[in-house]
């Protein structure tokens, strides 16, 4: 009985909350050559443990892109941006971690004075040997898209574990 | 103690889901001065009731942008899209409804048959018209933006009930 009445609670909350996607924002800092890069090394079961990635996280209710953008930069860099560039959405899909939107913006302006970040290290990397340092695969597919100031773009990445399998920009397979 | 494993069984859920907004593509199919838009007559319970908006919906786990969109247009109208401008983001939030991001695409080129659709009539519609007709008042906001061939935008629409309580464009009040 305590079986079937989970289960139809499960239904009833799948239904709430179906499609929906994990939304994030992914945030590079620019000054000069360089970005202010997290290593990830402090969260446990982390999909980006020991990856260097942007800094940046989860939507809460409401928010706009760069409202997330913007709350994210402050709470794990002590930044408040104040000029950025919306570049592209990446869509993440993975056969292990579950499928993510991530709204990828440079920052390329801000106040305020630099903090401790709780996820991991935050070190500024020069862009050249940020592409040599551990990172998802199709990272550097999209820094190249941004580093080229191109126009708006949707690219679909999809992974078998650390192998990226296909990469999909604007509908078209690169 | 059936309670405290619902419970339990809850938070955990809520937790697998937190900050996952509602996440739709809205597409304007374009054929000349004139759009294909959906009547939402058919729903119950709907937001859109008797509004007229573009052709869309959810997103599905791992969907691109244009991946939703491509399979949306397609259920709701027969058409193949070929073609297509990806204009913006609109982050929608209200008072009563859940937030809501919907993707905004133009639809400029496509193949097949025109279909019935189970959530309302579907009409051509002149753009100039189109303003005269029951809609969201945001709509015409960005329905301005895509008219204007303008680049990729982020606009935050704050409603309460039907009266548009605030527009931000790309981090700026209108």
């Amino acid at each position: 009985m305590r079986l079937i009445k989970m289960n139809y609670f499960k239904t009833q909350s799948m239904r709430l909350y179906e499609h929906k996607m994990k939304q994030t924002t992914q945030c590079y800092l620019e000054r000069g050559s360089q970005y202010l890069m997290l290593h990830r090394t402090k969260k446990e079961n982390d999909e980006n443990h020991d990856k260097w990635i942007g800094v940046g996280g989860k939507f809460e209710e409401g928010e706009s892109p760069e409202d997330c953008m913007r709350r994210e930069v402050l709470e794990e860099t002590g930044f408040n941006v104040t000029a950025w560039r919306y570049c592209g959405i990446v869509t993440f899909v993975h056969n292990i971690w579950p499928a993510e939107q991530m709204h990828i913006f440079v920052c390329t302006d801000w106040t305020g004075e630099q903090i401790d970040c709780n996820e991991g290290d935050l070190e500024w990397i020069d862009k050249q040997r940020l592409l040599k340092l551990p990172s998802w695969e199709g990272d550097k597919v999209f820094l190249r898209l941004i580093d080229e100031h191109r126009s708006f773009f949707s690219l679909k990445l999809t992974y078998e574990n650390d192998t990226l399998k296909e990469a999909v920009l604007d509908g078209k397979s690169l």
